[in-house]
C-alpha cells in the first residue's frame, strides 16, 4: 500500500476523526485548578482507551500530580516517541466566550471551518493529529512502520511538576531516536515549520503584606503602608525606560543573534504590523532596538500575568488592604539560568521592600531555553515531507513560547526533539474562544502520515 | 421625671435594645452591590416601622438609588435632626470572618462584651444608640423634649449619590437648628469626642486597555504592551520618594495646621506606636515630616483601594491581559477641590499612557473636606454632657475618614452639624469581624439622653 492510500484514508475518515476530537474536548481537563482533578483523570482514561484500541499497549501512570499516559508498540525501523499534553488552560474570563468552552462545535467562519472549544488547538487538537495519522496508517497497512512510544502528560499548562522526575525514573523505557512534539504552530499561520528555538519560562507568584489586617483608608490612609502601592512600585521597577529588564544579572547568558539566523528570519518577511495589528496594537513595546520577531524568538521578557489586591467588586470600598499579589513570568533565551534569575529576582524584590512590609514567594516552574541541533538528517526528511503537504516550503523557526519538555528529551533522555505543529496565530490559545482550524487538523493528520513515511522508509 | 430616670430606663432596657439591634444587623443591606437592593429596602422598612412605633411620623422616600428614611415629630424647643445610615460595607474577604457577617451575636472577649457582625459599628449600632435614647426618654416622660427630624440614608457606603439632590429638593422640610450625626468614634477608643474636622473623599476607578484581547505571553510577551505594567507604573508615580502626592495642583488648598490646634492635638497624647502597632506596623509611611495624627486628621492622601488584572486564580496562566483595573481614592483636607483634582488626576494618567494604551475612568463620589464652627453654645453643652457620662472629659477632634453629609448640612440646609459617635479603633469597620463594644452601645445610648437633656433644657 502506498502513502497515497493512507492520505486517502485520512480524507475519508475526517468526519469520524473530528467527532473523536470533539469527544475529547468535552472533558474539562484544566490542570491548574484542583477542582478539575477528576476531569484530568478522565481525559487520561480516554486516551488510554483510544491508544489501546489502536493496538498500542497503553497505561495511565500515576504521578504526584495528574497522570501520564504512556503507550508502547514494538516494531522495526527507527524508534519514534510522540509527545503531547491532554490538559488545557483555565477558561476565565468565561463571560467573553461566545459558547461553553467545553461544549465544542464545528463553526463555519469567514476564514473557513474551525473547531471551537478550550484545548482545540492547545493541545488536544494537535495531539490527535498524530493519533489519527497512526489510525489511518494502521487501517491501510495493518501495522505501523516503526517502533513507537506515546508519552502524553496532563500538567503542561501548570509547569509540568511531575515531568522531570517521571522522565528520570523511566529514562530507559522512554528513550527513543527522535521525540516528535506537537505543540507548536505554522509560521504566520501558513508556512509549515519545525521549531528549533524555544524560550524558557520562569514563574513566580508573590504576596506583599503590609498591615496585619485590612484597614479603613480613612482611619489609616497616610501613616499605614499600602501593599498595592509597594507592589506597583516593584513591578514598575522591573523594566527601565528602554524596556530592558532590571533584575541584576538577568541578561547573563543572553546571546546575540548570529548574523546567519538574523538573515534567515529577515527572509521570512514576518508581517510585524499585521502581528500587532491583529490584537489592536500599533507600536512594538519592549526593547526599542529589536524587531518584534527578534523579541519573540530570541529575547527574554518579564511579564505580569496577574495582579490582585483590595476590593475588586462592583462599586467602591475604601479599604487599605493587608495584602497585594502578583503572578510574574520570565521568558528566557540562550543559557540564562532560571534558578539564578529566581534568586536574583527575589533578592531584588526583598531589597525594595519598605519597613513593615514582608513578601512571600511561590515558585511556578523553571525551564531553560532550548535550541536544537538540526544536523540529524531526519530534520531534512521531515522538512521535505511537510513541504510536500503544504503550499509553502517548510521552514526552521523560533518560538516565543516555552516547551520545556523539548530540552528534557535532549538532556534527560538523550533523544532529539523535533517540534512540528499546525496551530495558527489567531487560534486564541490561552484566551476565550480558542479554536483550531479544520485545515490545521486535516492537513496536520496528513502531514504526520508523510513524516512517518519519510522517517521510516530508510 | 429626671434625667436619672431616663438613664435607669436605658440600663434596664439594654437587653431588649440589644435584641432590636441584632434584628437590624441580620439584614444584609450592602449598598454597593446591586444584588442586595431588596435587603437595603428591607432595612429601610425596619427603621420606618420602628420609628413609627415610637410615635415619629416616618416614611420611606424613593430616590434613584436606595430609599431615604425620613421621620418627623413636632414639639417645642430646638429643632434637632438626627442622621445615620442603614447601609453597610461589603463583607469580602468572607473567608476571614469567624462567623456569618449577617448572623450577628454577642461575644465575650478579653476586652469585654462585643456585638459582632457587619454594620455593628458602621453604622447600625451607632444609629440605634440615638433611637434607643429617644425610646427610653419617651417611656419615662411620655414625650420627647423637642422638635425632631430623623434622616437616615442607605447609600453612605457607596458615595451617597442621591443625598445632595434629595437634600436640595427637601431643604425646607429637613432644615433644623442642629444636625446630630452619629458615624464617628471615641478618641483613642476612650475619650468621648465631638469631631469638628473631616477629610473629603474623591473616588476614581480606571481601566487601562492595551491589546484588544488577552494574549499568550509566550506568543506576544515583549512586543505587546502589558496593561498591568502600565497601571503599576502609573500607581508608582502617584507618590514621590518623600511620600508626597504628585498629581499636579493636588496640594492647592491644603492649609498648614494652626499652631493652637497642633498644640491641642499634641495635648491629646495620641499613642502613635500603639495606633500602628495594633495593625502590625512600626514605621509611619506617608509624608516623612508629619506625625501620624497630623497625617490622618489634617493631611491629604492617595490610596489604591483595589487592583486587578490578568489571571488571579490558583496556579499559573501565562496570559498577557487586555485590561488592568484599579480603584483609587483621595482623602482631601482644607479647601482642596475634588473636581479640580479629578481632572488633574485624569490628565496625569492620560499623559502617562504609552502608545496603544487607552484608559477609561469611572467616578465614585467627590466630597470636600469639612471643618465646623464650634462657636454655637450647643457644642459646649454637648461636650459637658458627654464628659458627664464618660471617665474622661470630652474633646474636639479631627477624623481621617470622610462624612460628606456633614458639609452638606452646613452648605445646603444651613444646619450646624455636630458629629458625636462611640466607635472604637479596633471595631474593624470595613474589615472582616466588625464589632461594636457593648460599652459603646450602652454608654452611647446614655450619652444621647444626656445630650438631649443638655440641648433642650434651655
Amino acid at each position: 500500500m502506498s502513502l497515497q492510500d493512507v492520505l486517502d484514508q485520512i480524507d475519508s475518515d475526517l468526519p469520524a476523526a473530528t467527532d473523536r476530537l470533539l469527544d475529547l474536548l468535552r472533558i474539562p481537563s484544566i490542570s491548574t485548578d484542583p477542582a478539575y482533578k477528576a476531569d484530568c483523570d478522565r481525559a487520561a482514561d480516554w486516551l488510554v482507551a483510544d491508544l489501546n484500541a489502536l493496538g498500542i499497549d497503553t497505561q495511565k501512570r500515576v504521578t504526584p500530580g495528574h497522570p501520564m499516559v504512556v503507550g508502547h508498540l514494538d516494531g522495526d525501523g527507527p524508534h519514534l516517541l510522540f509527545y503531547g499534553h491532554y490538559d488545557v488552560q483555565p477558561v476565565d474570563p468565561l463571560n467573553l466566550w461566545a459558547r461553553d468552552p467545553f461544549d465544542p462545535a464545528i463553526e463555519d467562519t469567514d476564514k473557513g471551518r474551525v473547531i471551537r472549544g478550550r484545548g482545540a488547538a492547545d493541545d488536544k487538537g494537535q495531539l490527535m493529529t498524530f493519533i489519527e495519522a497512526c489510525r489511518a496508517w494502521k487501517a491501510v497497512n495493518g501495522a505501523l512502520p516503526c517502533k513507537l512510544t506515546f508519552f502524553l502528560e496532563g500538567e503542561e499548562e501548570s509547569g509540568s511538576p511531575s515531568l522531570v522526575p517521571f522522565m528520570k525514573e523511566n529514562a530507559d523505557e522512554l528513550r527513543a531516536d527522535i521525540a516528535l512534539i506537537c505543540d507548536t504552530g505554522l509560521f504566520e499561520s501558513r508556512v509549515p515549520a519545525i521549531t528549533t528555538m524555544l524560550r524558557g519560562l520562569l514563574g513566580e507568584e508573590l504576596t506583599i503584606t503590609g498591615p496585619s489586617r485590612d484597614l479603613h483608608s480613612g482611619m489609616y490612609g497616610g501613616p499605614a503602608i499600602n501593599p498595592i502601592r509597594v507592589l506597583s512600585g516593584i513591578i514598575a521597577a522591573l523594566h527601565d525606560d528602554t524596556g530592558r529588564i532590571t533584575v541584576p544579572g538577568f541578561y547573563d547568558g543572553v546571546p546575540e543573534l548570529p548574523d546567519a539566523l538574523r538573515q534567515q528570519w529577515q527572509g521570512l518577511a514576518f508581517d510585524h504590523a499585521g502581528f500587532l495589528g491583529d490584537v489592536g496594537l500599533d507600536t512594538p513595546a519592549g526593547e526599542q532596538d529589536r524587531t518584534p520577531l527578534e523579541m519573540i524568538w530570541s529575547r527574554p521578557t518579564c511579564e505580569v500575568n496577574g495582579i490582585w489586591g483590595g476590593y475588586t467588586g462592583d462599586g467602591f470600598k475604601t479599604v487599605l488592604p493587608s495584602e497585594a499579589h502578583a503572578k510574574i513570568s520570565f521568558r528566557l533565551v540562550g543559557t540564562q539560568d532560571p534558578h539564578a534569575i529566581r534568586e536574583s529576582f527575589r533578592k531584588m524584590v526583598t531589597d525594595m521592600l519598605p519597613p513593615d512590609c514582608s513578601v512571600e514567594f511561590h515558585a511556578h516552574g523553571a525551564s531553560q531555553a532550548g535550541a536544537f541541533d538540526i544536523s540529524d538528517p531526519a530534520f531534512e526528511k521531515a522538512r521535505q515531507a511537510l513541504s510536500d503537504e503544504w503550499p509553502d516550503p517548510a521552514a526552521y523557526i523560533g518560538c516565543g513560547g516555552s516547551i520545556p519538555i523539548a530540552g528534557h528529551f535532549q538532556n534527560i533522555l538523550d533523544t532529539t526533539p523535533m517540534l512540528i505543529g499546525f496551530g495558527k496565530d489567531d487560534d486564541q490559545i490561552h484566551s476565550p474562544n480558542e479554536k483550531y482550524d479544520m485545515e490545521s487538523f486535516h492537513k496536520g493528520i496528513r502531514s504526520w502520515a508523510r513524516v512517518l513515511d519519510a522517517l521510516t522508509k530508510g
